[in-house]
């Protein structure tokens, strides 16, 4: 049965039919209001974004002088559209993404065309009806081995634009050689044009608000431990509150915060690849050990894991009791708390670039909780009760041990790339190379409290 | 103390300078047999990738002839140069991948063509001063604007290569409106040469051996659930042989075949976006709910974060000795046979895309000796052991409980995913639609003893 309000049972067809046209730019503004909140979104959350999007159009802007100005226009002709090619494909959003792009397309322009011109001149030599027989050959050739060679996993984490760009330019050369007689000409067009390209890119690229790629893979190592900190920090409280309020539907999602750390590696993977294209910059030196940063990833993302498990028995349906649960509370809330600012010591320390051992302190005295865990589980601390329910509570328990082993390799990892890698030390309290550094990058998320330690530092 | 061999003793400079020259080629020669074998291997492990090689050199090859024959030659004389640019840039090894480039580029040239036409004509209208300020400024904003599309998520997951293509024409058409006064004529012959290429790149990487990015997706989906059933077959013999022998340093590398599912995540999701421009082919709809294999693919993760769980207990230094473990061996490894046996199962029918529920019994029987199992450990079945030698028996017992969850969830969405994507029904023996694809993909791994059935199943 239909219930039709008075109103719409009045209204005629041409009225209901006005309404809906009515109702169309509404429809409309709410769909572009939407877009532009989403916009406004992106742009907050990384005002990078804005400041690249920016950098591309002048850089574009830039490039397409060459042809507006007759005398530089004069030099390139019609081949100054690769100039502008070359702009919008290089331009990336980070240093490193740019500069290795760059690298590739002038290096394998250079040798492609080389190659290119002696397959022109090869293939000339043997007369008119052979030579776009004898180039295909080449063409298909050359494309099908180098296309092969861009499954070498090595390659294709570093040179895979360049083996790219090295079957165009070599197919582009030898082909074209054939109608343009001016092979030689073109394909210096062809270099030069494009050096030119990757070079205003790359130039307004790291001029103009850089972004580095390294010092965000920096930051993004540091956060994921300090996820799993954050986590272990408020574990302890949630695990031994729930006892108290059983089914409590609060909002956890600060519980949840580490389960992007799980699926981090193939970020980190790239990240790292694009780092070693970057030059020396602040506190990182030309060759930082990058490769490093992958093994600390992978030590947190195995201790992610542990958490992982440990955050199922938040919400398990078999709890042990509370009053069984409360035997272990002092020893594992002590052990998740110490852990987790181990953990964030080790992340801030690491974030600053600074060589200290401040977390072992945590980590002992985390180590002593879990002697203790360790001790009051062998004393047979549950009595009588149902081993069933006891297991959840064992497992915690167990799980929060091998955290803490998790932890010690955590540590000595990051020790290990921090000498490795140079960082100061922190209790000779050394004036940063590059004070001005420190409102930037790589120090840009530390707190107001250490920044004020720093100027004290400094003023001293 | 250096020890020499009369040899070298009684060997002159020259002579060594000899031994080094004779030993470079040695090592040359170790080095390129080093390659060879490595790219053996990469064609052994998957042969798609040579014939995507010499797919490549034949598209090439094949568009090159606009340059060999006059007739097709005059028809775009020097533009001809983008039909091979393009073909290099949108060949990919998959149909979806090529299909997704191609598609983005046609129409990103297309619209941003036709933009940049009404930009230079607009910029014509002001005078020979103002046009190229004009113009500049056009150019400035539509890349700065498009550039920032590119980091909406949903436009970067499928349209991200048509927003470059769309800046670069859009700027190389208004740009060179300013030196070229046909640029009408020079906008349509891009068109077209681009549509030629895209076209020769998408037939050639169709018709000949193609290779469905769904498809890979399908059998990579299916191939994680049997690996971590593999794990799960494994983990029974193993957990409890290990009490006999300990620290047994055999090599357990079938046990870690899981470990690649805990990364799977982004490998996935690009599948699904890359499989989402296929056409409809073979048993995949046009309309194939790709999305919901990442639902599936998430389950089945949840349930390898378990597992890695679980794997940490074979190798785990507190150990609960052997005898303890034997109260619960018999329920613990039917659980895991029969939780492997239905992973297995639901991974052979959706591989098959069968629709069967098959694997309900292995569940239940799996959910059978997890009661027995919890029966067991409410029966204090421990005695008097020490508790903390009681707790990594009791954790596994707890986490294979997990697992069958976990498991359970699985098979919901692998059911309702074939329902959704209308799995063919095995008890009515149906014929697939097209047999001699049987041959070839989705089924491409089936045994043989299944291949039998089938036909027989025909035969009937």
């Amino acid at each position: 049965m239909e219930v039709t309000s008075p109103e719409q049972e009045s209204a005629g067809p041409l009225t209901r039919g006005c309404q809906w046209l009515k109702a169309l730019p509404k429809e409309f503004c709410a769909k572009v209001m939407g877009i532009a909140k989403m916009a406004k979104k992106l742009g907050q959350d990384d005002p990078r974004r804005i400041i690249h999007s920016l950098k591309v159009g002048l850089a574009l802007t830039l490039v397409s002088l060459f042809y507006y100005f007759k005398p530089l226009y004069d030099g390139f002709e019609d081949s100054a559209l690769w100039a502008v090619l070359t702009v919008v494909v290089v331009f990336e959003f980070s240093v490193g993404a740019t500069l290795g792009k760059g690298l590739n397309r002038m290096l394998a322009t250079f040798v492609a065309g080389a190659l290119g011109i002696g397959a022109h001149c090869l293939a000339t030599l043997s007369g008119r009806t052979a030579e776009p027989i004898l180039i295909a050959i080449f063409v298909f050739l050359i494309a099908a081995i180098v296309t092969f060679m861009r499954f070498f996993p090595r390659l294709k984490a570093r040179y895979d634009y360049g083996l790219l760009i090295f079957i165009l330019t070599f197919s582009l050369v030898s082909v074209s050689g054939y109608r343009d007689d001016q092979v030689l000409k073109m394909a210096h067009q062809r270099l030069s044009t494009i050096i030119v390209g990757s070079c205003i890119s790359v130039i307004v690229c790291i001029c103009i608000c850089p972004v580095w790629i390294g010092e965000d893979l920096h930051n993004f190592v540091a956060a994921n431990m300090e996820k799993l900190g954050n986590f272990l920090e408020a574990f302890g409280d949630e695990y031994f509150k729930v006892s108290e309020e059983p089914q409590s539907n609060v909002n956890k999602s600060f519980l949840q915060g580490y389960r992007s750390v799980l699926t981090s590696k193939s970020g980190e993977e790239t990240m790292a690849n694009l780092a070693r294209w970057e030059p020396g910059h602040g506190p990182f030196g030309f060759r930082h050990p990058w490769k490093m940063y992958l093994k600390l990833g992978n030590l947190t993302r195995e201790c992610a894991y542990k958490v992982e498990a440990l955050n199922s028995y938040l919400n398990s349906k078999i709890q042990t009791p509370a009053e069984i649960r409360g035997k272990i509370q002092g020893p594992c809330e002590k052990a998740s708390r110490e852990s987790s600012k181990a953990l964030k010591e080790l992340a801030s320390a690491f974030r600053k670039m600074v060589r200290t051992r401040s977390a072992i302190l945590h980590i002992a005295s985390s180590k002593t909780a879990a002697e203790e865990l360790k001790n009051l589980l062998k004393q047979s601390v549950w009595g009588e009760a149902d081993v069933l329910e006891i297991i959840p509570a064992a497992s915690v328990a167990s799980l929060l041990l091998e955290i803490i082993e998790c932890i010690e390799k955590i540590a000595e990892a990051v020790y290990e790339l921090a000498k490795v890698a140079s960082f100061r030390n922190r209790d000779a309290t050394v004036l940063p190379e590059r004070p001005d550094l420190l409102h930037q990058g790589a120090v840009q998320q530390v707190s107001d409290i250490d920044m004020l330690h720093h100027v004290i530092t400094i003023a001293e």
